[in-house]
């Protein structure tokens, strides 16, 4: 069984702010209400890139009247145009996603202040993993989650972009299914599914920057996202 | 918060078998020792397409020993091909879905009996839907879903291909966000985050062909998954 439980609370995020500490005080504070809130072993909590963005300040002044300044961002923080359709751009960014806008997001902010995403995406979520295990005595996961949209399918999903403590990937190769078979799927991108799991949880409008996810099983070593950054040699879509 | 119970039990699905009587049936063995497998309103049952397809009887004989036969069949299936590599075929099917093989599937079937996807998964959707909300009396939404791969990001995820019940997105234009600013995202596909949040509490190895999944709110109608097929002439990557 799985369970994911929003982390409401959290104070606003600010510049320089410990996103940890703040995460560890809402935890608490839930967790003397209600026990389910305590974490445990293997839990893992699901971070939005927006408050580790703020955290880490990574917001740039721009002019909110300037209709180009925003593209402008968009362009500075990529390492390759994909497509460009009107106002849209699809980039690669420095980590290696491909996503709308190389991520520069303009919803949740100040207003003129938009978010670009961590520099070290894995990194940041190292430092919660660490903080979090630290705090409660207990090996947690993180995931840091963010909004991207696909080709083919409408709609958003959130999908990681920072991962410690956990596998990104499990690996099935020379798994078998319930007859004996090899499987043919043979790479589950778990850390996706735990980041759109905790969206359902958290929703969009609520401002609710995090979720516990509890009952997922690792199997294997902990990873990166990296490891979820298709090679552009392995890519038939770049 | 959102609960995910994997619905172990359910009898080895066969051609013509009425999956919906067996689910009801699994989920009623299930209910009898723990109360939180009793279906409540606007419980979510995500089912595999492998069972819907089998039940459905969407089975085709090859030669196994055909090294080509698994490829000539996922062509027959296709309206478009996009990509060729190697083995690798991604294609387009008649519903609109863009993976790879067409979504021909040798893994868990009987060897040389390869499950093509349903012929309609919204109305595979839509009778499970019936049957359950029939069979619990509450509202029922049902998600088929299927395990797809993405460009630019290595390993797959679950995705929906049938959906009833529920909407398969979320529009939100119009919300705001914390700050009262209009959201960036305007359309969040929570019919696949279902998908991809009930394969974490199924796996992949275990033949277990259904989750329940408890606390999701549905904004907005019921929509059905043609609604995530996104149009060829709005996509920049067909």
């Amino acid at each position: 069984m799985i369970t994911i439980l929003p982390v409401t609370g959290v104070a606003e995020i600010r510049p320089g702010d410990d996103l940890g500490r703040s995460l560890e005080v809402a935890l608490r504070d839930l967790g003397d209400a209600d026990e389910r809130y305590r974490l445990r072993e293997n839990d893992v909590v699901v971070v939005t890139q927006k408050v580790v963005s703020k955290a880490e300040g990574r917001l740039v002044a721009i002019d909110p009247d300037d209709p180009d300044a925003h593209r402008a961002l968009a362009r500075s923080e990529a390492v390759r145009i994909l497509r460009r359709r009107g106002d849209l751009i699809i980039s690669e960014t420095r980590e290696g996603w491909v996503c709308a806008h190389s991520g520069v997001d303009v919803s949740n902010v100040a207003r003129g202040y938009p978010a670009l995403l961590p520099e070290d995406s894995d990194r940041s979520a190292r430092r919660l993993h660490h903080h979090l295990s630290l705090a409660f005595g207990v090996h947690v996961g993180v995931v840091v989650s963010d909004t991207f949209g696909r080709p083919w399918r409408r709609g958003l999903t959130d999908v990681a972009i920072g991962v410690a403590g956990i596998p990104a990937l499990h690996d099935l190769r020379g798994s078998t299914d319930a007859e004996g078979r090899e499987l043919q799927v043979t790479e589950i991108a778990v850390a996706d599914e735990l980041a759109a799991a905790a969206e359902l949880a958290m929703g969009k409008a609520a401002g609710i920057p995090a979720a516990v996810v509890r009952g997922f099983v690792p199997l294997g070593p902990p990873g990166s996202a990296r490891d979820i950054v298709r090679p552009p040699a392995e890519d038939l879509f770049r």
